[in-house]
């Protein structure tokens, strides 16, 4: 009988050709990072769906693969709501926040994490969309200065350029100043969740989008107007410094945020020079509703959505210690990043490896005589760094050198029993002819 | 309320120094390979319940971790059974069978395959054993031939080299000849798998363990004094080919199986030369029922229980595809491996790092214009490939600096407003006086 073998629904094999470029990937962020003072940790799959569930994590807790108990456990559940208690991480923030709580006295101050991994999400699959991925965060816990703010936006700036991500674009904003606004506009602190919900769809409905939506939750004509002539004002300096020095003076209890954002936009740009943009945007949301001071957001030419967001979310880690931490971090959204790359490598062509590799192909019956003449021949590549794989010669030849030319196979080698070595001969794939 | 924040029972949080090791083995492992023709997959953590249970994993199969249904599949369950239909991976090779029948269009042929990423057992938690833990294998599908075992031994062989573990041993037998031998001793069929479960516990229980196991299984002293006659033969040539050549002479239809592996013994010894031995151990059994001809095994002399496996299994695809598929393949036991990195670098001290990191410290309140001479200064450092974190100065300085030394910070520098980049001088750890 033969099985089902696609993967499940909404999860996917990764082949050779992605799994080398998500390797290198990977190894350039964390090489990238490394330099910014960051560390690698690393957290298990599953953590309690209690501590799941606890997280304040939204959207996300609804969709945990969750996990049935094991043995007696599950024999003695009573109740539909009991079957699971551990549960697959949807992101690798509450991990990291665990992580922190409970290995804290074996860690620095502050503590600068990185951390590349899958999560699992039980969305509806979706073209691009998976129910497993990987995210690449990182944060920076126990330190409240500014400066941190400064080094997570370097750092993957940095990362996204190495990335060959060239020039993105950095947007920033304050969920304080964002309050201020809405306050200054006359929304009450009880609506201003539903109201960041509806001006963070800016990008996707336009401005007459979020307007219409605005006015259909009850919100005044005045309102509105006053909203938009503080988040999109037109006319004077358009320099991100500019822009917030003047709302600063006309949005009340905004200077100290404004003070803060100015010394991180001005040292960032500083530091920018032509290789990133970065810019001051005040109708920035980012969907998470932790975040408590500074949010950022990366863009690329090549994605229509960002790249990469992150922000400060100084309570979060208050709930798993008796203490709050000052906590902020910057997320690249690894999955958009390798898909940009890809389409870029399917478009241009793969990168040309430095050495392809090479087949020896052996005539059968192997003698051990022939074998050690391959063997030797094969040492001595491998011993450059070349890719080698030994192989028995098929019945028909020319198509076996055909397969191995398109398998990207760029030489070979025939060794027939008593004949000794042969030249390595270069492969070139024919057209197609089957 | 504080929160439980360990990890889920039998889970591990990973701190940085090992996150960095593993990273390092791991990329050492797959650029040794990568010169052996093998490319790295990856398939996802979950598997229909279905596949992972119909895999012929014998015990494994009972410690899946099981991902209850989502939504109205959950609701519309009648049947306890029925709440699961998806499980964590136990292993890596059923995921690999159901990859290779699923992607085979687009493989080429032979497929040479690594792999390395987490599984999951449900195991009571001991020490050293974790329920979730890395798998490292290696894999041939679509080959016959003994090239294959040649390369698996010889790629794995290097690797374990490659990763500091100095003169493995590899031990090889087959599963044929144990069979035979088995019948030569008067074992029914029906016995063997039996009989090969008492044998395989010959490093633990030794000789006369395994001898009164058997005695209280049944067979006769007769019977177990002809099995080690052939399993430990004593005297003549004690070299692999002359023992295998012995065998072959004194055990009926064992010629051909013996001549395979003393090709395949004798091609890896030539090129083994003093870098790592060979052995033959007729008495080498390999837990897994699905091997069907040669298996091996590689020690070290820094674990008592073996730091890798592996063997032909060519019955195990036809079970996924309509017809039998050749394969075979070699597992490094990554956990025991990083185990015996880690302690050494416990007992020798961390190998040192080209450059350790640097502290750059920036008095409070941050001015723009200390900020960018300090940027200025870790742009230099970092261009280097220097790893450089900026941060705060706390109130009591020395301690900083205490902490940043026995944190691994090589230097720092001590930046104040106007006073311009000042050098950056060696930390060094004091003695503990707290």
């Amino acid at each position: 009988m033969k099985l089902e073998t696609t993967p499940p629904r909404g999860m996917r094999d990764v082949l050779p050709v992605e799994v080398e470029l998500r390797d290198r990937a990977v190894s350039t962020i964390l090489s990238t990072y490394r330099r910014y003072g960051f560390r690698r940790i690393e957290t298990p799959a599953l953590e309690s769906l209690w501590l799941l569930q606890q997280s304040g994590g939204g959207e996300n807790e609804k969709l945990i693969f969750k996990v049935l108990k094991r043995g007696a456990k599950l024999a003695a559940v009573g109740h539909e709501d009991e079957l699971a208690d551990l549960g697959l991480r949807f992101d690798l923030t509450v991990p990291l926040a665990r992580y922190y709580a409970h290995n804290r006295a074996e860690l620095p101050e502050p503590f600068k994490a990185v951390q590349i991994g899958p999560v699992w999400r039980a969305e509806r699959p979706q073209k691009d969309r998976f129910r497993q991925f990987t995210q690449c965060d990182i944060d920076v816990l126990g330190e409240a200065s500014g400066i941190v703010e400064i080094e997570l936006i370097l750092a993957t700036a940095e990362a996204l350029i190495e990335l060959g991500l060239e020039h993105p674009r950095i947007r920033l904003n304050d969920r304080r100043i964002l309050t201020a606004i809405a306050t200054a506009c006359g929304i009450p602190a009880a609506r201003h969740g539903d109201f960041f919900i509806t001006l963070d769809k800016l990008d996707r409905l336009g401005r007459q989008g979020v307007e219409a939506e605005l006015g259909e939750a009850g919100h005044g004509g005045d309102v509105i107007a006053k909203l938009f002539a503080l988040v999109m004002p037109s006319g004077g300096d358009r320099t991100p410094e500019a822009t917030l020095e003047r709302l600063g003076a006309s949005v009340p209890g905004t200077r100290e945020f404004v003070e803060g954002l100015t010394t991180i936009v001005a040292t960032v740009r500083g530091e920018a020079a032509d290789r990133f943009d970065v810019e001051f945007d005040p109708a920035l949301v980012r969907g998470m509703g932790y975040y408590t001071g500074p949010i950022f957001e990366a863009m690329h030419a090549g994605s229509s959505s960002s790249i990469g967001g992150g922000g400060r979310y100084d309570a979060m880690l208050g709930r798993l210690l008796k203490q709050d931490v000052p906590a902020c971090g910057f997320s690249i959204g690894f999955e958009r990043v390798i898909s940009i790359l890809m389409q870029r490598e399917q478009r241009d062509g793969a990168p040309r490896q430095a050495a392809s590799p090479i087949a020896l192909i052996v005539e059968a019956p192997e003698s051990p005589h022939a074998l050690a003449e391959v063997l030797a021949e094969a040492g001595r590549l491998r011993h450059d760094g070349r890719s080698v794989s030994l192989m028995m010669k098929k019945k028909n030849v020319a198509r076996q050198l055909d397969e191995l030319a398109r398998a990207g196979f760029g030489g070979y080698a025939m060794y027939r029993t008593g004949e000794g070595a042969l030249e390595v001969k270069p492969l070139v794939a024919r057209t197609d002819t089957r």
